[in-house]
């Protein structure tokens, strides 16, 4: 991924590889920035100017649905595949954990943790579970990339610690916490649904 | 609240306000603009700047934790009971309609739909349950404001606008689908986990 990119633009790129990816699925093979503009509640200008960032041409007339599913694609590596682990097997954990979108995807969940052992015996799944005090030599151990904490907020800091310790590169944060982090390269997202609801509450003004 | 709070300075007041309940709850009682910007990894200045929209003037030396707090709850409309809803009690419907997180807010749940009905009747919760073409009449008769949406992505849409006619105001969607809406008065929020993961492996950039 070029440098340069800004992470609002990054964010929409995203979003509109989610777009590329559905209409591909219904078939459709061309598609105009005016179209995706509407689609994405945004500017067909700046449809066409995040595009240009992998200096492909915007254009009015259309884009190659795939084509431009794929630069963006190789342009952000979205390609590669990365291993992931969630820790904290609640309801929020099971619940990523079994999300049947990452069977078409590259993320491959490899590990779930939990420091509640009895909970991990009595867990029916495929994916290996380990104590939340191996986090650190497990994560190096399998060059797990991407951790998602789903932990009690009082336990987020620590669980991001070890996933540190262990050299994780990025993290999903569930917790209502924001994390502490020296290390400039780890990248964090954060999502509180509770943030969203008051974020929609500010927005609907009554 | 003020109209005039641009969507990134809501975002980031969301978040100031998740950061200074925990203070609270840690028994803080004052914390300078300074700390703030540690924790949230931003400047002290835009701190100050973002909670100018208050006409609280900033303070290097610092604020009242509980006064600050209670600032950002009265003029973001915070401290406004909401009722909500959630269609599609899947794994990730069911994890959010029991978020222990709820019970201190002023977010009610109050109630639950699916399209499979077979489903609702195994169901123990003490939310009212509805098969989902009740969505429209269930909101209108409850004055239900904030809908969240977690069906497959090929429901998504025809959920929204069933949300819609009942008269939602607010939408969090967890589908992988951009919500259609004539109406700019409704407000939308879209969380997808796999975008989530598909920005960090661009930020990590291996």
């Amino acid at each position: 991924m070029k440098q340069s990119i800004p992470l609002p633009v990054l964010e929409r790129l995203s979003i509109l590889y989610t777009v590329l990816e559905r209409l591909e699925k219904e078939g459709r093979t061309a598609v105009s920035s005016a179209e995706l503009g509407r689609i994405m509640n945004v500017t067909p200008h700046t449809i066409r100017k995040d595009i240009n960032y992998f200096g492909q041409a915007g254009s009015e007339s259309g884009y190659s649905v795939s084509t431009l599913r794929n630069t963006l694609e190789k342009g952000l590596r979205f390609d590669v595949s990365r291993k992931a682990c969630i820790v904290g097997l609640g309801r929020m954990g099971l619940a990523l954990m079994n999300f049947s979108g990452f069977k078409d995807s590259n993320i491959r969940i490899e590990a779930g943790f939990d420091s509640n052992i009895n909970r991990l015996e009595t867990l029916k799944t495929d994916i290996e579970l380990y104590p939340a005090y191996e986090i650190p030599e497990v994560v190096k151990r399998k060059s797990i990339e991407l951790g998602v904490i789903t932990v009690p907020p009082e336990a987020a800091q620590q669980t991001a610690d070890k996933l540190i310790q262990g050299g994780i590169k990025g993290i999903i944060n569930f917790a209502p916490v924001i994390i502490q982090c020296d290390n400039p390269a780890i990248a964090i997202r954060n999502f509180y649904v509770l943030e969203e609801f008051r974020i929609l509450s500010a927005l609907i003004q009554i």
